[in-house]
């Protein structure tokens, strides 16, 4: 069993290759919720969308959210309504908010709610919110706290950063199978997402960091940053505001509580020496996944560094799912 | 000021023509609500919907019910979602139910949220519920009790049906206005609707009755029974399980305790007779709405009848008015 911390659209790509690596069956992934937001009087969950579309291959590759030929009518009725329309809400799209939203109405969980609609998209992989409570990052700019749904979408990441919180984060408790996800996973890997908005939230939750520290498996990161910069988003923004310096040392910095194994790309060669230096074991890979191809590969090498030593103990089970996934991926492979 | 008791697609088309001939300012509607449904967590007034449509513009003729030009992709993706998909709710439309059940989430009547909702569309008629309490009408058949909604959208009106009951409707007051609207109305115009179904909803609410029968107007009524068949829809089989004959004397009688005067098709000229006998104002038109200029012929002859007194009486505003509407209607005929 392999758990994915994971949030945002690189989280999402990241996942779409691991599912096309391991069976499905084997993966449960543990998403960010802090970017949630009621949206038309909807529950709108826009990492556990991402994740769960990627998964049931529904995910729009090119825009790397919502659903892959959508149309935005219902967007343009509303907005002839006087509605805003700064989060893009797809018509197709919106049959998982009216219905998650529904589910929720009716008493159930996040938890719940995510597993029926997961179970009716024919998702194998475990799919679990970080969270059945209400953990919100809230991120501070000179124009006032923002939500970050307000932050990164309807305000395209312009305003400086003071400082990020995650609101309601201190009562809320990890989901049911969160905490034994992790301490049982043959790996924990924690997708090429932001650190501070996709991974933090998801770190804030109690529990969660001490579960990781105890994990069994390797706990292996994926840095979204590439030299100084993020592969995109405000990952390097936000790294900044939260006194991190942003670069591959920053990623690092930012799990170094738990972390065994960091995959960084190519490109950052002489910084990963440096990191060795200190312990920390690295591997560099080819970290931007433009094709589906890259997604499988990644993962691939993610996982064969991750698990490694339980292969070399020659784990059966283990060694089973690799030669299945890797049997498979042969054949996806041109 | 003319106050129109309304529900269903004749309703509707009747609307769309009256507020051809007349300003939309002088138009009051009492809407049924008896069909009103939770449909996919939202709320969902069909009535309130095709007139509010049918005044903004919006209604698709051709189908009598949503939004022109509309799409269902949001249906298509809940059918994979494996939720209901036998009421229609279009993209377009879908934006009126989602800001509708928000404004009633917030705490908002279903009056406010109508007028809310008609003020963003640009409706100048005042669009009314008859009740912001919830009225259910309910079919009684030998399957069992079905909503408005089951009985005719999901099931075709295919079952027989023992008896019509209007849940709730001994509790509900009227809407804020309603009463004022039929009291000092120059006329009262029950539209082309189903008696039992869309009028009789409105009819059960605890004080219209007494309102219509003190309305200082005259009450006219569009028969929606020609000869012994409804124009549409399953008014003659509701009137006959209500024990009233299915044919204008059925819709006299349903509307005796305050008709003023009846408007049936011409082809009824020897059953109006026999009405007439009785002592019903009773006069033949045209009306079948086959076209929209079927529909403001149709307005502009009940409105002379219903109003001819106030007219020989030299109501300047009245007169006004009606010239206003002759010069319109003069434009848009071809």
């Amino acid at each position: 069993m392999i758990c994915v911390l994971t949030g945002g659209t690189g989280g999402a790509k990241f996942v779409d290759g691991l599912s096309q690596v391991i069976p499905a069956e084997e993966i449960t992934l543990i998403v960010n919720t802090g970017d949630d937001l009621l949206w038309w009087g909807l529950y709108v969950s826009p990492d556990i969308d991402s994740i769960t579309y990627a998964l049931s291959g529904m995910l729009s590759r090119e825009r790397g959210w919502g659903v892959k030929g959508d149309t935005f009518l219902c967007l343009q009725a509303m907005g002839q309504l006087g509605e805003p329309t700064w989060f893009h809400t797809g018509d197709r799209d919106l049959a998982m908010h009216l219905l998650r939203s529904r589910l929720l109405a009716e008493g159930k969980t996040l938890s719940e709610a995510t597993s029926t609609i997961c179970e009716k998209l024919g998702v194998k992989a475990r799919v679990l919110p970080m969270s059945d409570s209400r953990v919100e990052t809230r991120v501070d700019t000179p124009s006032g706290e923002l939500s970050f749904e307000e932050y990164f979408v309807q305000r395209w990441y312009q305003d400086p950063v003071n400082s990020v919180r995650f609101a309601g984060s201190s009562d809320a408790e990890p989901a049911p199978g969160v905490i034994e996800a992790i301490l049982s996973a043959d790996a924990v890997i924690i997708a090429p997402s932001n650190p501070i908005t996709s991974i933090g939230p998801i770190l804030s939750v109690p529990g969660i960091l001490d579960a990781l520290r105890s994990a069994r498996g390797k706990v292996a990161a994926v840095s979204p940053i590439i030299g100084n910069a993020a592969v995109a988003g405000p990952a390097g923004i936000l790294m900044t505001a939260q006194g991190l310096p942003c670069s591959i040392a920053g990623v690092a910095k930012a799990y170094e509580d738990f972390l065994d194994l960091l995959v960084c790309d190519t490109r950052d060669t002489r910084a990963a020496e440096a990191l060795r230096q200190n312990g920390l074991q690295v591997q560099c890979a080819q970290t931007i996944m433009r094709t589906v191809d890259d997604r499988a590969a990644l993962a691939r090498t993610v996982l064969s560094h991750a698990i490694s030593g339980l292969l070399s103990e020659q784990s059966p089970a283990t060694e089973a799912a690799s030669e299945k996934s890797a049997a498979r991926t042969a054949v996806e492979q041109p």
